[in-house]
């Protein structure tokens, strides 16, 4: 197999230079992450750049105010887009019929795999990116600053600039345990313990859990980072905006 | 800007030799790809590999029987997967909380970021890939197939092979109609014209305009390959699914 070490190697980057990258080189990335596989070849996508710092502060807070969004020389916000589709074909005696899940779905599957085609072009290119996953806890806010219509959706935020940092990469779970053959093989305790073993192991993942007062690295996520009670009221209002942005007819 | 040429030059690929992708190239390939970006480094995917030809007999028709299913060496179907995880938490005393609407998208943004990487590196090693968009259309019998428990859902089909076919790209919109700056700059009568002019005018889709008996090309669309009526009937089918696969509650 040929290797790809950007792809290999690479990390996300949470602290950037003090340094612009031009929008010609943002274009052109993009421009060529647009070759990614699309529903139909309608790309039911747009992205929003935000570079103005006034923007980018005001863009902050929607993302629990974390640090890479004003230090990051741009922010691109990625968006399922049928918006633009839908209008084209009305002006083309065409009745669009896509304000639905289904289409919201299709849209966001574009843009995810735009989104991901974009951060590898983007890093084999001496960039760094950090994929920022809070676009969907709050989106309201979002989509009144970008001013995003009907039909249109953000579903990921990507910060980028050149790299300040040169973080340790990060685990993964050992491969073999997320590919099944043929049919899905439910995971046993003993899977599971072999799954997660090393990551258990890890000194960080040891300390995470110490200084969180937590007994296991699992309690560290239901009951810190990604608790339910959280969860469950983000869905609502996430299910409330999908009805809001025309996805949930 | 530092081209990739397997990105910027791709093009689906529907017919496969009949040579078999190892399965150690697969392995290889898919650890590779999730390297991609994860929330909160969950990994909230699992993918299920079809070879056997019995069972992708068995998967064609979910797929409305597109022949890549049959044809292609390996048919893998990424699955967006909190059940793991779930189960994980529940063997160290942690209680999850991930049977939610929010949680479903992290987890499919989780999958369909390593499917485009996946892409990326089979295309990268000289194999052809097809992104099946019909997963989510009738995701039932994938799931009985497959055996896909609780917090399993499929989010991506995609085919892969040695390619047997050298198709014409397909084109895309031009890219400065898909970006907007700092606030969506929404589409007027003009910018549709403008963007879509280039689509509209090659011969292949005039052909099929005049094929279907329509005036237009967004009619085709509309009228013949995503109906209003169609897309709502899969979606509703779409919401019963994922509140079964416990992804609603």
């Amino acid at each position: 197999m040929k290797h790809l070490d950007f792809i290999k190697n690479r990390r996300s980057i949470r602290k950037y230079q003090d340094r612009i990258v031009p929008d010609d080189l943002l274009k052109d990335l993009l421009e060529e992450s647009f070759r990614a596989s699309t529903m139909g070849n309608m790309q039911l996508y747009s992205v929003v750049i935000t570079k103005d710092e006034e923007m980018k502060r005001k863009l902050a807070p929607s993302h629990f105010n974390q640090p890479m969004i004003t230090n990051a020389s741009a922010v691109l916000t990625f968006c399922a887009d049928f918006n633009r589709f839908s209008k084209w074909c009305e002006i083309r005696d065409a009745k669009p019929g896509y304000d639905n899940f289904l289409s919201f779905i299709n849209a966001a599957s574009d843009a995810l795999l735009v989104v991901q085609n974009f951060c590898t072009l983007a890093e084999a290119n001496g960039l760094g990116i950090c994929y920022i996953g809070t676009t969907i806890y709050n989106p309201d806010p979002i989509i009144e600053l970008l001013q995003l219509p009907t039909l249109v959706m953000p579903i990921a935020t990507i910060t980028i600039g050149y790299p300040a940092e040169e973080p340790q990469q990060t685990d993964r779970l050992p491969v073999e345990h997320l590919i099944h053959h043929e049919t899905y093989h439910d995971y046993s305790k003993d899977d599971l313990d072999a799954c997660y073993a090393f990551k258990e192991s890890l000194p960080e993942n040891k300390y995470f859990v110490e200084e969180n007062g937590k007994q296991t690295l699992a309690q560290v996520f239901t009951d810190v980072r990604y608790k339910k009670e959280d969860n469950e009221f983000m869905s609502e209002g996430l299910l409330k905006t999908l009805r809001k942005q025309g996805f949930l007819k």
